[in-house]
């Protein structure tokens, strides 16, 4: 595009509920933010200096005193750890492979998926079987047994909410072995859940069934799959060597890592923001969730720079173990609900740091009318909807716990799953921009939501 | 983000005054392009086996041929040139640098701006003096003379629509050169046009006063800009080396590779889509402006694909020389007037591939009315906005001949100047679904506006 501009100004709303100074006071936020924000260099820190921060491994707890770091940093006034018992599995990645056997052999890009059992250390090697469903599976069951079964669903990329596509495509990730074992299969090595054009395996939780056999579990990268494909249609003896070291250690210890800054008028009332601290580990879980985590930090930063005084407390929650059961979250929950804490709001950016499109709530309808009305106000800085969708697993569960309007940012959904649980979840896939945006909605929803009250 | 989703819709919309049969033919159009779209294809030949296209390289005439083969191949049935006369300037990049001299020597990343005359073969070594603003030349204009200026004029962050913080910044880059050398000034480095996190310095074009001498003028890196100028805080008498080979040569003749779709109703008049075929020369072009050309060439592909018949011609433009002089919007609109030709839509893409978020229109407030209509229609598809702030360069110029209502697509703003006019232009920096997402809203606008009419 050329230097020359027709016109200036876009995207000016006018028709806001509330006053003249609630707008003065985002425009505050918005510039706090994108002058000082911290956001990206916490962003740096925590992707490029600790990395993958899988439940239980080393860096959870290098990641647990960072969180204390930049909590403090930012000016909370309480910090804190809260306990959690969290599972601890374990990847030795150096064995991890699947290879196509015979005349035609072709290494294929793979990963364990989270909670898979190892092969035996000289690998499984069995004849393998392309399934597009578990209709199909079901159909052909009696073919099953002794092979390696291919999942190959794909990620429908019909879907302009790439989330759906997602929720579509999931279940053969978290229950496609177990589907599998129960005729027989002796592994399986499942489609990635992405459309990307690139060739990164994409990893995430599978759960067992335990009546069945437990049987080793691999994501196998796109263009692979399309190989793979291929290669079974023209090849019908095909055989599939899968190999991967990996097991489940005993339950073990992790932390919520929680900062406060009491409330003025309502210290016993809580507004919860937050992200998630743990990663899946082939990257750097930048987008998933090192950008909620900074964000939720940067919250607090921003309103206490711009000289804000909330009126009930402010608590940002690093959650432990979001990926793999979700215990960081049930342990907020029933300490909150344990305590008769009372809860008025719980926000969660969980979607990745790309440009905000809107939020989404779980409320009651009366909450969703007060809340309609600060949309006006939030549409000069790109966020056009509130929707009644639910909101991040992490509050969600807070909202069971408590009943609190639980709310998730929503960022443009079309680049996350390109990096989500893979090898390019790293820092510069984040832009600083988008991210800093974001967390000018988030702290903006909050000011509005603390201020008037619901 | 984990696997749960709560609740799958989100951006459901209703309230269209158009019929369900508008939305059924889009959804179409999503689905074509979302399965089938040539769009990344296209631009992965652009960027990686043509590259850049600056007006009058080898690579512009390559990409002419490209732009005639891929409008055949979307279903063009008339494809052909239209002659214009453009600047030809060329770099010689291997000699380009800058360098702080002295006892803290230090290599800075430069690229002589566009239309850059060149330094003599052994550089010129001078003082070196920061200048934040014109206002700041002026009050200091004795102290020009002898010496190197360094326009360290930020680039506002502050603004959410970044387009806003260039126009700001713009200035610099286009006259910084004239007002210095009107004081005396050998050369000038102008810090570049961008926010981003990298040292990429950006080129783009600048203009000479002949009523001063012509001197050398390069864009730097933010991250040297920002070490130059504690350098000079430091140590007053900061001498720099600045050394480009660039030089014009005579004017020479490229053309506008256009596409045309006979209206079966209305052949006589045109709907016009485009996006600008050259580009600076650092990079791929992919961004500024191989997206909008491959959005446009999209648009016809996935409007015969469907089965549609469209009421009025449809044409195509790439437009050659948009971002040195604009000469092939100049050809295109003078030709359209001279051949009386009657238009009634021209829309552009030029502000990269990014995720959609609106459509900008300058036209009458009749037109205007009938196209505010449309939006509802577009919101499953990302489009939340339609703004009167003027259109893309080249349909304006066709406006400004024809009054014809002109568009530009709006896409998300965050990123496009990390890349833009810089090293890291490149393919990469595009996502797939977020090129096609931008294809299906300029589809779905072309074919509305093609039912319905103004």
């Amino acid at each position: 595009m050329r230097w020359f501009l027709f016109g200036s100004l876009f995207f000016i709303f006018t028709g806001s509920a509330y006053a003249q100074s609630d707008s003065v006071t985002l425009r505050k936020i918005a510039d706090e933010i994108f002058r000082h924000s911290n956001a990206y260099g916490n962003l740096t820190q925590l992707t490029k200096h600790i990395g993958p921060r899988l439940s239980g491994s080393p860096q959870t707890y290098a990641a647990e005193k960072w969180g204390l770091d930049v909590l403090k940093q930012a000016g909370a006034e309480k910090v804190y750890l809260q306990k959690a018992v969290i599972p601890h599995w374990v990847r030795d990645g150096k064995d991890e492979a699947a290879l196509v056997t015979g005349k035609n052999r072709q290494s294929l890009a793979v990963i364990a998926l989270g909670n898979s059992v190892s092969t035996p250390v000289k690998g499984i090697t069995a004849p393998m079987i392309l399934i597009r469903d578990f209709d199909e599976l079901e159909k052909r069951k009696a073919e099953i047994k002794g092979k390696i079964v291919f999942y190959n669903h794909p990620f429908n990329v019909d879907f302009v909410w790439v989330f759906n596509a997602y929720a579509e495509a999931v279940p053969y990730r978290v229950f496609g072995a177990s589907r599998a074992a129960k005729y027989g299969a002796l592994g399986v090595v499942v489609r990635s859940m992405s459309s990307s054009t690139d060739n990164f395996p994409h990893t995430g939780a599978m759960i067992y069934n335990d009546s069945f056999p437990k049987i080793p579990a691999l994501a196998i990268g796109l263009q692979d799959a399309d190989k793979l494909a291929a290669a079974a249609a023209s090849q019908k003896d095909l055989r599939l060597f899968i190999s991967t070291r990996a097991h489940a250690l005993p339950d073990t210890i992790g932390y919520n890592v929680i900062g406060e800054w009491a409330g003025s008028e309502f210290p016993d009332q809580f507004i919860t923001v937050g992200g998630h601290l743990d990663s899946w580990d082939p990257a750097e879980g930048a987008s998933d969730d090192g950008t909620g985590c900074v964000q939720s930090v940067e919250v607090l930063r921003t309103l206490k720079a711009t000289g804000y005084k909330p009126r009930h407390t402010l608590r940002v929650v690093l959650f432990t173990d979001e990926e793999n059961g979700g215990r960081g979250a049930k342990a907020y929950a029933s300490e909150a609900r344990r305590a008769g804490e009372k809860h008025i709001f719980a926000l969660e950016s969980d979607g990745g740091g790309f440009t905000p499109r809107g939020f989404s709530f779980h409320g009651s309808s009366n909450e969703l009318a007060v809340i309609q009305k600060f949309l006006p106000l939030l549409k000069p800085y790109g966020v056009y909807e509130f929707t009644a969708s639910g909101a991040g697993a992490d509050v969600e569960t807070l909202h069971d716990s408590t009943g609190v309007l639980a709310a998730e940012l929503i960022p443009d959904s079309q680049r996350y799953f390109d990096y989500h649980h893979a090898g390019n979840d790293v820092l510069e896939k984040v832009n600083k921009r988008e991210l800093e945006l974001g967390a000018i909605n988030m702290a903006a929803l909050i000011f509005l939501i603390d201020k008037h009250g619901l």
